[in-house]
């Protein structure tokens, strides 16, 4: 059995977020068993697993992100869309905008520590759209 | 329902490359509602989201990714297959060479601006292969 | 139809190991045409795909990852879980946690070349939970 839907989220700033239970809050009662498949519609921002607890690393993932993957290096060509284009589309491919998560006894089966992030590389990344699709 | 094929890609220079049409020309009528998942059977090369527009974003990608993870690095040792190999595994579990895709009313339900591109890491990589499996 | 376990992988020491043997010997028979979702439930480790031959890939792998996400990078507020902790968490997120292998003929479909790798990021990681769920 399929079920889809689209989820969307409000505008978040720039940085890592967690959205573990915006996510909870807008599915439906869960199959006893199955996968969450989670797809984020857009190539400046990603979807990630990490920590739940400290916000410490949110915070880190953003300095330290930004620094992996600077504004304004001299390889960027597309430039049109501001500084904080070229790098969101390269961390939108390496963080990745696709988890599937399994759902156990109708919870989503993570880690203790584990949470969902959207990662927003853009200033004014806007509100952001999930499909959200579980099979069970 | 699980329908499984293989897709063949032929070669393709080194870079990011948009691939999505290609994808989808393979494919069969796609279902109602489900998941496509790809699988690209190499470890030199990946598949990722990005921008389906400006093909700077394509050579914004190589350029950036060439310079974060280098050719020659003093820590490589597997070097026997070229200097662009060992790089390219590195890229390749960055990057990731899995995608679950959403299938809505007989499409692929990629954002508007989401293509699905093959990253060709090695500087002659030969022709790919990609598992695609759709359930619905 | 969907079956679902646990997989409690052994503590391993830091470093990219290849675990394909493992996760085929703990799933019982595999159906003929399906997926395998594997969810590592942990933030300082990742699952990935890559070179199942020479082990210079994996040292290399590691060697490399710890120079471009180094330890005590003065960015780094959550430092309290040692000097490891914090480039964990951030390999964690761009290797990924999350893998969907198609199963083809009751075998797993990798490429020739291709096997399933823990990416042990901690000094003393522990051991570590996969949730295995397999839909076909």
């Amino acid at each position: 059995m399929i079920q889809q839907q689209t989820i969307y989220l409000p505008q978040y700033r720039r940085g890592f977020h967690l959205i573990t239970h915006v996510i909870e809050q807008e599915l439906n009662e869960l199959p006893a068993t199955g996968i969450l498949n989670l797809l984020l519609q857009h190539t400046s921002a990603a979807l990630t697993l990490n920590e739940n607890a400290d916000p410490d690393v949110r915070h880190d993932l953003e300095n330290f992100t930004n620094k992996l993957i600077p504004e304004n290096h001299p390889v960027y060509t597309h430039i049109l869309e501001g500084p904080d284009d070229m790098p969101a589309h390269i961390k939108s491919s390496l963080f990745g905008a696709n988890l599937s998560i399994p759902i156990t006894n109708h919870q989503l089966n993570l880690g203790t520590w584990q949470g969902i992030y959207l990662c927003e590389f853009r200033n004014r990344g806007g509100s952001r759209r999930i499909i959200a699709t579980i099979y069970s």
